[in-house]
C-alpha cells in the first residue's frame, strides 16, 4: 500500500523539495506526498507544492495556542490519511498532545551533528563555536527543541573561508541525501528503537 | 631551539605515551619532553615516564585549594622552563591564575566531538545519546570544562554493535594522531586565533 507523506513548513521547503524529487524518481518507493501545511501565509514552499501537484494548505499559526493548533493540523493531516509527518522549516514546537497521535511518526532535520549547535542558526553557531566538522541529523521528532532519537546523520568538514552561507550549502546537500534515506527507513519499518539509540535493520 | 614540553597526567598517560612516540619519530620535531607532573600517587603515567628517562613528578592535589595547588605546578613547570602543557588525563579544572600564566600555551584532548559530549565517559555519553558520529577534539585550554578554542577535531562513526569500550578504543587512535598534529601546530607558531577560530597557517 502506498504510504503517505505530510509536510509542515512555514518557509522555502528546500527539504520538501528534496523529498517530493526522491519520491518521484523512486528513492523513496511506495509513498506519495498527500499534503503540504504552512503555518505562514505566503511560505514559498506552499507555491512549490502546487506547482507540482500537491494539496497544500495554510494553517496560520499567529495567536493560537499551541495544543489548538496541533489539534487543527492533527486534523487535517488525518483526513488525507497521512503515515508519517516530516518537518522542513516548521518553526514550531510540537505540542505533546501532536507527539502522541503521531509517536514515532514524526522526522525533523537539523542543520548540525545534534546535540551540537540546537536550535536557529545552527551554521552560524557551529562557525562561531570554531568547530572542525559540522553536518545534519534526522530525528524522531518529541516535545523538545531537536531533542528526539537519532535516524540518520552526516558530516560536513568546516573549511577556513566559511561563511555562514557556504556551509550551510554544503550541509543541504546532505541534507537531501539523508532525509530521503531517513524516510525510507521508517516507511519501510526497518529500524527498532532501544532508549535514545535508533539501529536500522536490513539495511537496504 | 627545543621547545620543552610539560605533561600533567592523573592516570595511565596514554596520549602521554603518544606525544612521547611523537617526539622520538619526528612528528614533533624540535620539542622534548621536560617533565610528567601527576596530582595522584600511583598513577601509571608516572612509571611510563620514568622508564622513558622522563623527569615525573607526583605534587598531591588532594585537600589542597584549586590555586594553592596550581601555583605549585606553574612553579614545577616554570623551574623546568617548560613552554607548553600538554594535559593528557588530568582530571582537574585548571584556575585563571594558571591559565593566565599559560595563555594559549596549556592544550588538553576530549574524547568527542565538542561541544557535544563534554566532561567525563563522553564515549558513553555519545553512544547513550545515540549520535552516528562521535571524534575527539585537541583545544587550547580556559578555565572551563573542555571549552577552549578548537585546534583539531577527528572523526569516528559510532557502531551499531559498540560498547563504550570499543567506540573508546577507535577514538583513542584518533586522539592520538591529532594530539601530535596539534602539539607540532601550536609549538611551531602556525595558527592565529579569531574569535573562538582557530586557523591554521602554512599547513604542514
Amino acid at each position: 500500500m502506498v504510504k503517505r507523506i505530510g509536510i509542515l513548513l512555514s518557509g522555502r521547503g528546500s527539504n520538501f523539495e528534496a523529498l517530493a524529487d526522491a519520491v518521484a524518481d523512486g528513492r523513496i518507493p511506495n509513498a506519495e506526498i498527500a499534503v503540504v501545511i504552512s503555518n505562514r501565509e505566503g511560505a514559498p514552499g506552499i507555491e512549490k507544492a502546487r506547482a507540482r501537484g500537491i494539496e497544500a494548505l495554510v494553517i496560520p499559526s499567529k495567536g493560537k495556542e499551541r495544543e489548538t493548533y496541533d489539534r487543527e493540523v492533527v486534523a487535517a493531516l488525518r483526513e488525507r490519511g497521512v503515515d508519517l509527518v516530516c518537518l522542513a522549516g516548521f518553526m514550531r514546537l510540537l505540542s505533546p498532545y501532536f507527539v502522541n497521535e503521531y509517536r514515532t511518526r514524526i522526522l525533523n532535520i537539523h542543520p548540525s551533528l545534534l546535540p551540537a549547535f540546537p536550535g536557529l542558526e545552527a551554521q552560524r553557531q557551529a562557525l562561531e563555536y570554531g568547530v572542525k566538522y559540522s553536518g545534519c541529523t534526522v530525528h524522531f521528532v518529541d516535545e523538545h527543541l531537536d531533542a528526539g532519537p537519532i535516524i540518520r546523520q552526516a558530516v560536513v568538514e568546516v573549511r577556513d573561508d566559511d561563511t555562514p552561507e557556504t556551509l550551510a550549502a554544503r550541509i543541504l546537500r546532505e541534507e537531501h541525501r539523508i532525509y530521503a534515506e531517513a524516510v525510507r527507513i521508517v516507511l519501510e519499518g526497518r529500524y527498532r528503537i532501544e532508549g535514545r539509540r535508533v539501529f536500522i535493520t536490513q539495511e537496504g
